[in-house]
C-alpha cells in the first residue's frame, strides 16, 4: 500500500479508534450526543416490582433514536471524522441495530454508508436501514464471514470501517446508557445493587462498566445473553474470550456474535462481576411483560436482561436492580408471537 | 341532612373544586406532582414525519404511572383532600384509566377507594385498578347510570367522589400535561403550530389549553375522537354542549363520554380551534405505527391524535404539530388486531 498523507490519517484514526476507552471519553462522547439523543426514561411499574420480588428499574432505550441504544456510539463514532474520512464513506456490518444507526448518523452528517446485513434480518431493520439511505449489502449469516466482507467493500472505496463494538468511540458513546441511569437513579432516590445488560460484543456492558465504575462503583454489573450464545458468562468465568458453537440458533437476533470483542472484553473482564443466560420463552415472556405493565416494545435482544430479573436467573428480592432494555426493533409476527405464547401476562 | 362541622369542610371542598381553574392551578398541579409522575418523552420519528409531511411531536403519556395521563389529576386531587377525607375514602366511576389513577394515587397516600367500572372495562384495566387495591363494582355501560350508582355509594360511606373530568384540580393535573409539551418542545427548538388531544370528556384538552394558553398562545388546539362520538367536535362548532347518540360503539373505550364535561367546556369552547374525529380503522393504522417507529404501545383512545395527524384528518404537512398519546392500556388481543390488521405499517 502506497502511503499518501491521506492513508496515514486514516491509519493514524484507525488507531486512536482501537485505543482502551476510560470514564473521560464517556464524558465526552455525552456532550457529543446531548441534542442529538433522547434521554430515554427509567421506568418503574409497582406490577413488574410485585413479580420480582425487589424495585426494578427499566432503561427504555427502545424509545431512543434508531429503536436501540446503537445510535449513541455511531453518532459519537462519526461525528470525530474529518471532513476528508466523512467524504469517503463508511461501512459497516451489523445484524440491524447498529446498521440503523450508523446509517441514520451517517444521513445526519452528510455521510454516505453502507452497510452488509445478513439475508435474515427482521424486515424492520433492513426497512429502517433503507430508510436513512444507506446502501445494503446482504450476506448469509450461516456462510460468510460479515467482518471480512466488510473490509474488503471499505477497503476498495477508501471508506471508513465502523466496527460494532471494538471501537473507543462506539464504546464511549454507549456509556451514556450508564451515566443515565447513574443520573436518573438518583432522582428517583435509588441506587441499584445491579445493573443488568444485554451483551452480543459487549460494548454496551462496556462503555457502562466505565461510566457506572466512577457513578455507581458498589454497583455490580452483569452482561444478559441468549443461553445458546453465553460467550460473555463463560468468558468471564474463564477469564479469557471463549467462542460460541457455531450451529446455535436463538430469537435474539442482535446477540449472536461468536465471542466477545477484544476492547469490549478487556474492560468487562476487569469491572464486570459476571454473565447471566436466559431462554427464548423466558425472552417472549419478558416481552409481554414490558408490553402489559411498561407499554413499551422490546425487542428479543432487548429484553434479556429484563427476562433475567424477571425468572429464577437472577434473585431481585429485597434488592433495587437496574435493566437495559436495549432495542424496540420487532416485526409485528414476532410480537405478536411473543404476546401470544404468553397467555395473560399480568 | 345535618350540619356538622365535617360536612360542612366536605361542602366546602366539594364547591372549591366545582371552579373553573386557571393557568395557576396548573402550575401549583406541576408542583405537586414533580417527583410522582414521570416526565414522559416527546418522542420524534423520521419515519411518521415523512408520512405526516411535517414535524410529529409525540408526547408518550402511554409511558406515564397506570399507563396513562389520568394519574396526574387524580394525585393532583387526591393530595389536597384533608385528614378527615383521606379517612373517609374516595369513589370514582371510569371505564379504566382513571379508575387506575385514582386506584394508584390513592394506595399512594393510604387512602381506600372504590370504583364504578363497566363489566366490559378492558382485561388490562381491571387488573390494574384491583392491583392497587382498589374495591370495584360493575356496571352495565349500555344500561346503568355510572355516575349516580357512583354517587349512591359515595354518598352512603361519606366518601368523596373524584369525578373524572369536571373537577378544578383534575383538570389542573391534567392541564401538566401541556406545561411539558412547551417546555420539550422548547428544548427541541420546535413551537407546535397546533396540538392534537384525546377528548372523552374534554379533561385534557381544557387542562392543556390552560397551559398552553400562557405558554405557547399562537398555537391552536383540537379535540380528536372517535367519528361516532363526536360531541366534542359538535359542541365545539355549535357553541354549546351537545350529546351523541346513546347506540353508537367505538373500539375507543376511553372516549365513549356522552357529552362534554360543563367545567371542561367551559374552558375548551374558549380556548380550542375546533374537533376532529377519526375511524377505528385509522386509529389501529396509528397503533400499528406507534409500534413499528415510535416502540410504544398506545390503546386505542390513546391513539386517535396519532391517527388524525397521519390520517387525511389534519393537514401536517410543513407544520410542526403536537398529538398527545394519551394512554397505553390496551388488552393484547387488541394490539393483535391492530396489528394484523394493518399488514406492514413500514
Amino acid at each position: 500500500m502506497s502511503s499518501s498523507p491521506s492513508s496515514d490519517r486514516a491509519a493514524a484514526a484507525a488507531a486512536e479508534a482501537a485505543v482502551l476507552p476510560v470514564y473521560e471519553d464517556v464524558l465526552e462522547a455525552a456532550a457529543r450526543l446531548e441534542d442529538k439523543t433522547l434521554r430515554t426514561p427509567l421506568l418503574e411499574s409497582p406490577a413488574l416490582n410485585e413479580l420480582a420480588g425487589g424495585r426494578l428499574l427499566v432503561k427504555a432505550e427502545a424509545l431512543q433514536r434508531t429503536g436501540s441504544f446503537k445510535f449513541r456510539g455511531a453518532f459519537n463514532r462519526l461525528s470525530r471524522l474529518d471532513a476528508a474520512a466523512r467524504r469517503r464513506g463508511v461501512v459497516a456490518y451489523s445484524s440491524g441495530n447498529h446498521a440503523q444507526g450508523v446509517a441514520a448518523a451517517a444521513a445526519m452528517l452528510g455521510i454516505q454508508a453502507t452497510i452488509a446485513m445478513p439475508r435474515d434480518a427482521p424486515q424492520v431493520k433492513l426497512a429502517g436501514t433503507r430508510r436513512h439511505g444507506a446502501e445494503i449489502v446482504f450476506y448469509d449469516r450461516q456462510a460468510d464471514a460479515r467482518e471480512r466482507l466488510a473490509e474488503a467493500i471499505a477497503a476498495k472505496r477508501g471508506a471508513t470501517m465502523i466496527r460494532p463494538y471494538d471501537d473507543r468511540y462506539i464504546i464511549a458513546g454507549q456509556g451514556t446508557v450508564g451515566l443515565e441511569i447513574s443520573e436518573q437513579a438518583a432522582e428517583l432516590g435509588a441506587a441499584p445493587e445491579a445493573v443488568l445488560i444485554p451483551a452480543g460484543g459487549g460494548g454496551l456492558s462496556a462503555g457502562c462498566a466505565l461510566a457506572l465504575a466512577e457513578r455507581l462503583p458498589e454497583t455490580r454489573i452483569y452482561t444478559v445473553e441468549p443461553e445458546e450464545f453465553d460467550d460473555h458468562a463463560r468468558s468471564l468465568a474463564a477469564g479469557r474470550r471463549l467462542e460460541n458453537a457455531a450451529d446455535r440458533r436463538s430469537i435474539c437476533d442482535a446477540l449472536l456474535s461468536p465471542t466477545p470483542g477484544e476492547l469490549t472484553f478487556a474492560i468487562n473482564r476487569q469491572r464486570l462481576a459476571g454473565g447471566l443466560t436466559v431462554s427464548d420463552a423466558e425472552v417472549m415472556r419478558a416481552m409481554a411483560l414490558a408490553f402489559t405493565h411498561l407499554k413499551i416494545v422490546v425487542e428479543p435482544s432487548g429484553a434479556v436482561a429484563l427476562a433475567a430479573a424477571l425468572s429464577d436467573r437472577f434473585d431481585c428480592a429485597r434488592r433495587t436492580v437496574a435493566v437495559v432494555c436495549s432495542g424496540g426493533n420487532a416485526d409485528a409476527a414476532m410480537f405478536i408471537r411473543a404476546l401470544e405464547t404468553v397467555a395473560e401476562a399480568d
